[in-house]
């Protein structure tokens, strides 16, 4: 159970590149990073591709308005030079960018923490990887969810063999607030549907990673075989993106899966829902009840697991901060993610090995499988929403 | 508001094929029938093909020894024998006897009232179709839950343009009760599983045809235009037939559907779920609290509608029965499905053919658009889960 | 599990007073009645006092119009003249003619189902219960949620020690249709705030009994000995009677107990709720998710059972009817009362003494004991809603 | 919409009392201080009263080990000779404690942030809040969920006549925690249920003030006239003090409310709920899924407002910090809390009268009518739970 503690000797130097005033992400980088006293000190920041409001908010959040910078080149530049300069930098930009800024980082020697999808290509992601690798370098992905505990439980649940063996895997990831028809974009969502800034999907990418990563995260023995996608954008100002998508795919074990990612589910608040189907029980949880884990064994009475309670697995409790009766949400999950990214760039600075792989956290090879996976998904998509073997 | 009037001027003489003490769905028939007052009176029945059992067990449910048959040829030769003879024939039996049941209804010049999924070809269907129109007679097929109010509502609120086009149309029905591995199926399941007595389909049909059902009535103006269907038996043993399945479609206006059936959802208990996504707003309605129906319109609080209020839609408050305050379920619904084609057999009987038209059940051509529909998802399934056009 | 079997050798010639047009129980009282086939015809009826009224209502739900009557002294007269006479009435009229017209059926031989709060007083109360006594006649009253089988089952664990020693029963029936401040009553309601035609209560008598019996049945060994209850007309037009009332309580063996009953709480759903909390965990069910019981264990996850499945207890699977996929409600639940009380009649007219102790049904002393838990009430709250000893 | 903005010129420099390893609440209150970036640095604290655990846990959460102090008189003295010495106290200690460490920090000339229920008895708090004021300092309460958008949506819907006129107020905090009849009661626990430490009640004070200082919060119009207390302790080991506690009160208005309190509700998890009935409708918030805001209005669909969506009012968006998709709780409303107090604090600091009375923050008029709350109830108690006039 967290209480607060250090973790690291002393907090790491930490900066942002995006994020600023109108991001719809950077508040929360800043939570998860800020929430546990000594993990992170937000130092410097490219906020805003504008020198002037990149600097006016910097400030405003408590950056010396020397460390903001209207340029990510000019951040790197000038924080080398700096004897306390910054050793990690988040990236919370539109994802045409994440490849460069990453790549520009890990070059100048600091370790990256990346929003997802990672990057355009899994070429681009082996390249990535094999960097960082070669430069004792870590590079995290913050799917945001992966640290909530209760993911953690259905973990270890499946691996004790409470459910049996693992059959149907049902992923959602919906909410409706691009309905409208005439919808006007604001600016941090306008990117997101132009190929040239989002890369080949929309919803897929900037909902969907999400959930692939959790359930990867849950049952990392099952692999898909083969997949298909069908994809729509149900709000013709969405295309040539997808603002709706079905995947359905197979699992090397037989297990089946499928998809919903949307955001025109009109009225839908927190749709993300994973389901897990065994031969035995089922186990569910759903976003918008995060402390509330479902676990229904057929022929008993259904099970409702709190997230906090003794009775959790160690794997999940190590999460908790709150104590069991109150619930908390997204903001704790990102704090946990934040923190296992801390750990794990303390233990590479360290050149402490066994450390380093101990530590569970959405790295670099997570970022990839989700960038192969959407792969997938387009490849099957452009086929006529044909099968696809998976690559 | 149903308040236990007589709709007919005096009950229509009723008789059952199947439904004898294991039949699971037998109790529905007669809960349905019999709740309002006067529409039906039970006289005869072939519940069994024990002749022993049939009378054992039809004279506990009142019917007289006499007119309990072991053979339900027998029933329709004595039947016509007597001035009060059975006049409308309910088909509880398993999916492979429900043609010949029904042709020898008709053509004993009995209406019949039929369980799902009605035969096994469209062909079939069309047959019987005919012969029932060339003799005046009703074919009613109990889709137990299209009976019910909040979906009537939700027709009548798509129809108002409450939320815009329709763009989506999420569907499942899915329980555990299958999930075992070793299941031993009792006799009212073993049949479900076999290609010669279910047909070429087990949970699409078993199922999946009632939810498929209820959308098109909810949504009459859209037609399938190409479907995919991919299908499991996750349990060995209920191979060759599918225990999973999962279809996705694309309609005739641009919307796109999915729908997942399965009898080895570990755990779920009630799982049918109805979900209309349109471009203002989305309609939710689920079997386990179907008294309680959501309204989600982008951007305004969520609603919920409750059964049996004032402000519900005159379609829906037709079928009020308990008032407002009180939970009910589907029970009520078979009622109300019941009752309406007793007014469809009595219109018939009349002549009355405008009140025939008005009258909404679940008439033939429904029961052969569940059964094209299937067609389609085999076609799709045995074509290696290929898109196909929809025939 | 019940299957529309015959539990009496043929069905009892039953009668109602009151139940017409407007009722809002009349249709409950038949739903429960005829659900079964064979336990109850309905064969005559004082359905309204005005004459023409009660035939064309009666006629128009399938009785005799010779058998409709005005007036239930012609009524009684009347039937006594028939081989084929009533032998059972109902009473759904308002409260202050269930003593006259239940004395009156007792005293022409006919066993009486009347509405709640039985009678005015507990006096009146004791002389009918020896009146039939005397008279080997059933008197049943019509609180309908006792049948549901989830109520039974939490009396069945309970007694089995699931949940420790009985701390603290938290009930409420609260709903808001009265809550409009102009409330023009209907004719169904306007008597329910007089006391001449409802008593000294009217949220106590109407609502709270109901709950209030339920408890009991569930706790039997659990007895009031200290009582307080504070009323209010938070609606003027519903004075001298309390539209919402708080009622605190004391067992013989330390538990406590509250009590909320209203009909202003606005906007409130089926909001009828009882929850016992033992030593070790608590139980509690609610009206509008009646199929749905929690089972929680201090320190274990929160379990839900569901209506319908074996692992429930005998006795509350002795009430299945329609399965356990499906959600039922309040109509099931009438008709188990109904069914309880046509055993009890029949046993009683076979002189089957074990066998009606053995029929579980809320009979007169179940009345009596909710007329003597309203005289408590109002005692107290009419000495300043003090503390009272029961009496 | 909170971003992370500095609100401050500079962090306020923040010590605490109590709030060590095995405290219940110390993590509450520093990730409530700690979340808003720029709001409160920690900098000195008297954790525990052995010297050596709490410079072990001090150090361990980032305090510079000097700074660690086995006891408070001393740490005021020392901190007392910095030119950086800490300005502002958070009281995390038992009950009996608050008073005297309070007194000692605003006789230092600091600001105070204590735990509820403030003191033991009003002539303290009124005392105290004297004191205050004289030196100009700020004391705030840590009424911890009065942070939560959603209650401060309640009291904007309530003042702009949503409700219409409030008529019923429904209060419950419950768990289950203390419900084991040999409970070895924890370190954290076994203080609150000692008269000397914890003060004339257990549960009340505990749990109940919370929820009594957010319906003040919510209906600041309404005052209570007159209040009947009765409590027990259901489990003896915590006797004298109340594990289980039920109120009934009226208000100046004609209104009535109720409050339940207990830890042995066993099995309940974060009962926690405040529903306002009003004339035109009710709104019902509760604990366990605190971004859901149910708005009934009678005769019209329920309503779920939903945190964060721009529907809501200001005064209740200005809490808003992870955007209305995601899911949030305690943690959320802790933030807001201390941020509010921080703001009074800089206000008063600065002189800045019109801003000090322009931040709405749990102030110690607020702690006061809590312990006056307090003491009613055991007046009400002590005289066999009579009612008593609320002085």
């Amino acid at each position: 159970m967290l209480n607060g503690e250090m973790k690291l000797a002393r907090p790491l130097r930490w900066g942002m590149v995006g994020g600023g005033q109108t991001s719809q992400v950077g508040y929360k980088h800043r939570i998860g990073a800020l929430r546990d006293n000594g993990a992170f000190e937000l130092v410097c920041g490219a906020f805003d591709v504008d020198a002037e409001r990149c600097t006016e908010f910097g400030t405003r959040i408590g950056v010396q308005a020397e460390r903001c910078y209207g340029d990510f080149h000019r951040m790197l530049a000038e924080e080398a030079k700096r004897p306390d300069g910054v050793e990690v930098v988040s990236v919370a930009t539109p994802n045409f960018t994440h490849y460069e800024i990453t790549k520009a980082c890990l070059e100048a020697g600091l370790h990256v923490i990346c929003e997802k999808p990672l990057f355009f290509t899994v070429a681009e992601c082996e390249e990535i990887e094999q960097l960082a690798a070669s430069k004792n370098l870590i590079v995290g992905v913050t799917y945001g969810y992966s640290g909530h505990q209760m993911l953690m439980q259905m973990k270890a649940m499946i691996e004790q063999g409470k459910i049996g063996d693992v059959r149907m895997v049902d992923l959602q990831y919906t909410h409706g607030f691009n309905a409208a028809d005439g919808d006007h974009l604001s600016e941090a969502q306008a990117w997101r549907v132009n190929p040239k800034t989002s890369g080949s999907t929309f919803v897929l990418g900037d909902l969907a990673t999400h959930t692939f990563y959790m359930a990867h995260r849950i049952l990392p023995n099952l692999h898909i075989e083969k997949l298909m996608c069908d994809r729509q954008s149900l709000v013709p100002a969405h295309a040539p993106l997808e603002d709706n998508a079905h995947v359905l795919f197979h699992y090397n074990n037989g297990a089946v899966g499928r998809l919903w990612t949307s955001s025109v589910d009109a009225g839908n608040m927190d749709a993300q829902r994973i389901r897990i189907v065994g031969s035995k029980a089922s186990l569910q949880w759903s976003a918008a009840y995060p402390d509330d884990l479902h676990y229904q064994v057929q022929g008993e009475p259904n099970q409702h697991l709190h997230r906090g309670m003794p009775y959790l697995d160690e794997q999940a409790l190590e999460y908790e901060r709150m104590g069991a009766l109150h619930t908390e949400g997204l903001g704790d999950s990102w704090a946990n993610v934040y923190l296992s990214i801390a750990l794990a760039i303390d233990a590479a600075n360290r050149g402490a090995k066994d450390e380093l792989e101990a530590v569970q956290y959405p790295d670099v090879k997570a970022g990839k499988e989700g960038v192969r996976w959407l792969e997938n998904c387009v490849r099957s998509s452009e086929s006529g929403s044909a099968w696809v073997a998976y690559q």
